[in-house]
């Protein structure tokens, strides 16, 4: 039986922020110049922590989490880890939920809460490094399948949790615009040509916030992977094929990733998710078992089962009033490598992972078709996309507005929502 | 005829830092906790700028440009631009020319001064970003040689300049102490085991700091790419071989790389190099033109008359007090990219660079034996390495020093020197 929050949006049972989410973001009220609160999502709400903080509500709090609270990006708490973070949230819980926080109590809170249509979101953290995995097995393959037919998968993918750099200054709040990039793109003709990208695409990942850090020169173990993740959002790696498969040897992918970044604004802390806790991917028979290092404690609730949604919104739809079109669902629990493995290996050779730094899955997709995160597997199954209104799909073209939406949902019917990470294509910038 | 200092440590004809350099760092008074202040190497000595800030030395300036050398980093000072920097060199020339500076001037800068025995210098800048380029054509030859014999310069390397996202939170100054790390190596019994690389390397590269941002969407022409650079530093992208040709595909270099980048901490201005203007490298004939957004407006004085150095100093010839060994030199000039090139790359699909951001030249190589800027390079020649202690070296031991150094020298005989680079391998963690 799930608890009820007074603030009676929260409980509709579509909501993404029930009381049992409480997911962390930064926000400013519209209009005002003021710098960003910390707030939590409660319903169609928002709960101001930095007011609640002033107005001495977190009193029983220590004093370094309440001063984390003030801050004005996440980064503070991020680095306090799990216990304190567990502490803030049994604290938000009693004052949100209906039946532990008395008339006073509410009467006291109310005034810090903002209407989220009154807020304007910011990036929730200083992220000094972006790490960007390739975790799915099944987009590894099928885009390995495009790029080198005969060898899709390359030998190292069964060991390696494969990740390269991404670029931090680009990351975006959903919302924000994408412009089209120009880049090099290779011409029968010239050897290559510089144009505005014309394969561009969406690419479907979770994003994972890291909490306390390692000290430089020493890993992180396996076991004590989690408690340096303080949260998930919802993350777009924009990506120019074009520009990409020109460019990517030998160093990997560069300008054809790193023109932009979108990131939904609420961080879904890790406790949240706990009841949709499953086993780890079951690797096939044949796959080599992870290295010692790689090796989960309790591979049995290693997964977290989050379903994954695209959508699609032309121009001409958005014209029409049509509904954005579901291009695929895709499932955080297939992917080959665990968060922790992921966090495990970053650190395994003593990097130093840093509060607010961001490390990203990868693609997220499933085995069948329906459950392609990005264009470019699409175009594995034949067939160009076709829109509600006629309009087919090769790639994104200008004007398309990208949605990502995750839930997971007990089968009581709880559910604990992402909310959206959106964009939409705008036009390349006029030539140079 | 070349300007005295009244610094007279800065006179000597074989000092780094002679009143033509003025590189700008950040340190502290060595045993005090205070925070950091800006200063400009002289001979021997530093100038204390937020000092002279604090006593009014720098009061001719405009307000923001006081504040900037009042900040802990450069990041202010370098988000303002070339006129800026020109005005503050122009300040500080005056007042340590011995002839610009009158006896009472002198007195009052003086008290300013702190021997660079008593500083403990630290990273300049908030790092957001660091981008690694492969800019030398030289290099990537010999190392596609070994990597793919059959084909070691890939299509694209004339046409882009090629480039991946390195690891910021990992850059550690001159003088760290870099920690051999762990890493999965390919194995024949095993596929793969997790062990202390055993290949591990250093790579001779230019570190290129960043000015002022350009906004995200919108390009830097190459015209004013170099009006983005603040100034350059001697880096050391240690690379762990063994585990680099197992991860590295297909998405480039991740863990072999992260472990440590070092930099040397003081950054020479691009207007004290303005001596030193080369042509851009010569393309050899069939090579392609590059394409118009990379094509510089100036190549007669596009490139940089740099020499670089590498020595090395084993445990042994520590304990022998053997000088450190020359194990190779090559030169900026022989870049096939020039700086601006690389800037006016990473910002054409509209990524935004920001003051203080890292790029990197990639290692910088010459054509003939003994410009090799890597060990890896090395093995193309044959033999392993002998140090005049008798030992031999394929790869780096523990105990190693490696040491970089670099100068342009006029005719006259004026030097501009970049310090030193310089950090020792200490051996791997214990087994985790």
């Amino acid at each position: 039986m799930s608890s009820t929050s007074w603030v009676t949006s929260a409980n509709h049972p579509e909501c993404d922020f029930p009381l049992a989410n409480l997911p962390y973001g930064v926000f400013r009220r519209a209009g005002s110049s003021s710098i960003g609160h910390i707030g939590v999502a409660i319903g169609d709400q928002i709960l101001d922590l930095h007011a609640c903080a002033e107005q001495g509500l977190l009193a029983d709090l220590p004093h370094p989490l309440v001063a984390a609270c003030r801050a004005d990006l996440l980064n503070p708490l991020m680095a306090l880890g799990p216990a304190a973070w567990s502490a803030l949230r049994r604290c938000v819980t009693a004052l949100l939920d209906a039946e532990k926080a008395c008339r006073e109590t509410q009467g006291h809170v109310a005034p810090h809460l903002v209407s989220m249509r009154d807020a304007q979101m910011q990036l929730p953290a200083r992220i000094g490094d972006f790490t960007d995995f390739y975790a799915s097995i099944h987009h590894a393959t099928r885009v390995g399948r495009l790029f080198r037919p005969e060898n899709p998968l390359l030998p190292n993918y069964k060991y390696v949790p494969i990740a390269y750099h991404g670029r931090a200054s680009s990351i975006v709040l959903s919302g924000e615009p994408v412009r089209r990039p120009w880049g090099q793109i290779k011409s029968r003709v010239n050897g290559a040509e510089f144009s505005p990208a014309q394969s561009l695409d969406y690419e479907l990942e979770v994003g994972v916030f890291i909490g306390p850090d390692n000290a430089l020169g020493e890993s992180i173990p396996i076991a004590e992977a989690e408690d340096h993740i303080f949260g998930l959002c919802l993350l777009n790696d924009w990506s120019a094929r074009d520009i990409q498969s020109w460019e990517y040897q030998p160093l990997g992918p560069f300008l054809a990733k790193n023109f932009a970044t979108t990131i939904s604004p609420w961080i879904v802390p890790l406790e949240a998710l706990e009841p949709f806790r499953v086993p780890a991917f079951e690797r096939p028979p044949g796959d080599p078992a992870p290295l010692p290092y790689l090796t989960s404690p309790a591979p049995e609730c290693a997964g977290i089962d989050l379903t994954l949604e695209v959508f699609l919104e032309s121009r001409q739809m958005r014209q029409m009033g049509t509904a954005p079109a579901l291009l695929s669902r895709s499932n955080l629990r297939d992917l080959y490598w665990t968060l922790a493995q992921m966090v495990a290996h970053h650190a395994s050779n003593g990097c130093n992972l840093r509060p607010g730094d961001l490390l990203a899955t990868g693609t997220i997709s499933g085995e069948n078709e329906g459950s392609e995160g990005c264009l470019l597997e699409k175009r594995c199954t034949g067939e160009p996309l076709c829109l509600p209104t006629g309009e087919l799909r090769t790639f994104l073209e200008d004007g398309d507005q990208v949605i990502f939406r995750a839930w997971s949902r007990l089968p009581t019917g709880e559910k604990i929502g992402f909310g959206t990470c959106a964009g939409t294509v705008v036009e390349a910038a006029s030539a140079p």
